[in-house]
């Protein structure tokens, strides 16, 4: 084992939980794709604090587009498995969150959550009465111009990669995937025919039967422009042939 | 203020950074979107640093999608402003990340990224066939689906959701942004009329002028079921009435 996070972990009153003393860079760092896992279940209390993770992230308009389905019954792993072309994760995974959204909920949640928001003192009664007059008109315009369904999955995937992240510093080894198909996902989950749900990613989590090397990375010159797209941002650790090598030593788990 | 970063940073040898000791299920609750930075400028070493991070991102077929501009210059941070219903935190902010993706970087990118992987003993000579003559099937299937658009906009959140929690733990104020409009982006980027560009999300960070208050979530009930659609996930800690201000319990920050 290149990494021992039982070394590390820490226990935290106000969750109840252990956690890794990993900081979020080493957290990026050391994550990899698993596409083995252990029997073994993710105790329940894990279980809710990530879902209550996931819900903390940030969205457009503080609307939530976000439906989470948090998958653990076994014939429903199986039916998301063979509706990700049979990749043998998902059904090994103890646990699938299943990343959907819905297209139209901001209709019923607007006013609830401006209410909240106005009630906490996060937004000026102002504020709040900009965002009653104003959201509507602007969530109406994205679906005009078709572009809903892009909004929603962004907010979706934020909130998908955090639990990502909070997974693997709990311990837990993680799959974020994009292999499946939509409609059959969606009969898994029980929403066949539902128009108005849409599924953004899947976040496979357990215990993993190995940790994978690192397949690297292009160098930061590479992806990275500084300023105008195309001029390279400069990285005195990646120059010329020793960028893949140089981005690869920072991006592997050590 | 309500929390003193500077009390927890620590050292680390290994990117020559300051870093805060928050575990990742720290930094997701503590973090709020902010609109006001100072004009303080980021260490180069934290920009740095950041753009490594965000190339560590997982992606389908480890294709990195994610085409990534760093803005510092002003000029270009003040077009992005314009660009973005002139929201004024674009301009203040002393960096933004604009995440964009190529459409078509795929076809020239597959052979290096899998001979990488291959030479660093990630994937076996057999993975590596399999992925050189499958992956050209399933990117066409996309493109011919109308699909890759999304495709690439879900890998490039996911490096964007983690260059965004590096950030704050990293002492940065953040605050990530879908109000823009795309055409207006590229030609701030120098990128008009590039069709195989798309915008993902931009990314503003400096310090912040304050630590706003957090607008609350919706209780995990709402957002999260079990199983199947619609089953609300169990959560002792909330019930009925009292969801809202539970889930705001521990969604905000301390």
């Amino acid at each position: 084992m290149l990494y021992d996070p039982a070394s590390r972990y820490k226990w935290r009153q106000e969750t109840g939980l252990m956690e890794t003393q990993m900081s979020v860079p080493e957290v990026i760092r050391r994550r990899r794709t698993v596409r083995g896992f252990k029997p073994d279940p993710v105790p329940e209390e894990i279980v809710r604090e990530l879902a209550r993770l996931a819900t903390c992230a940030p969205s457009s308009w503080n609307l939530q587009p976000w439906r989470i389905v948090v998958v653990t019954d076994e014939a429903v792993r199986l039916a998301l498995q063979r509706a990700s072309y049979n990749q043998k994760q998902v059904g090994e995974a103890p646990v699938t969150f299943v990343f959907a959204f819905s297209l139209g909920g901001w209709r019923q949640d607007l006013e609830p959550m401006t209410a909240q928001a106005e009630r906490l003192g996060a937004w000026s009664p102002e504020y709040a009465a900009g965002v009653r007059r104003n959201a509507p008109t602007q969530q109406e315009l994205l679906d005009k111009r078709g572009l809903m369904r892009e909004f929603c999955l962004r907010d979706t995937v934020v909130a998908a990669t955090q639990t990502a992240l909070a997974a693997e510093s709990l311990g837990l080894a993680t799959c974020l995937m994009s292999g499946w198909q939509e409609q059959r996902i969606k009969a898994a989950i029980g929403a066949a025919g539902d128009d108005d749900l849409g599924i953004g990613l899947l976040l496979d989590m357990g215990y993993s039967v190995e940790l994978p090397r690192s397949p690297g990375r292009f160098p930061v010159s590479h992806t990275v422009s500084w300023n105008r797209l195309g001029v390279p941002f400069p990285d005195p650790r990646q120059s010329g042939a020793e960028g893949l090598e140089n981005n690869l030593e920072t991006a592997r788990h050590d």
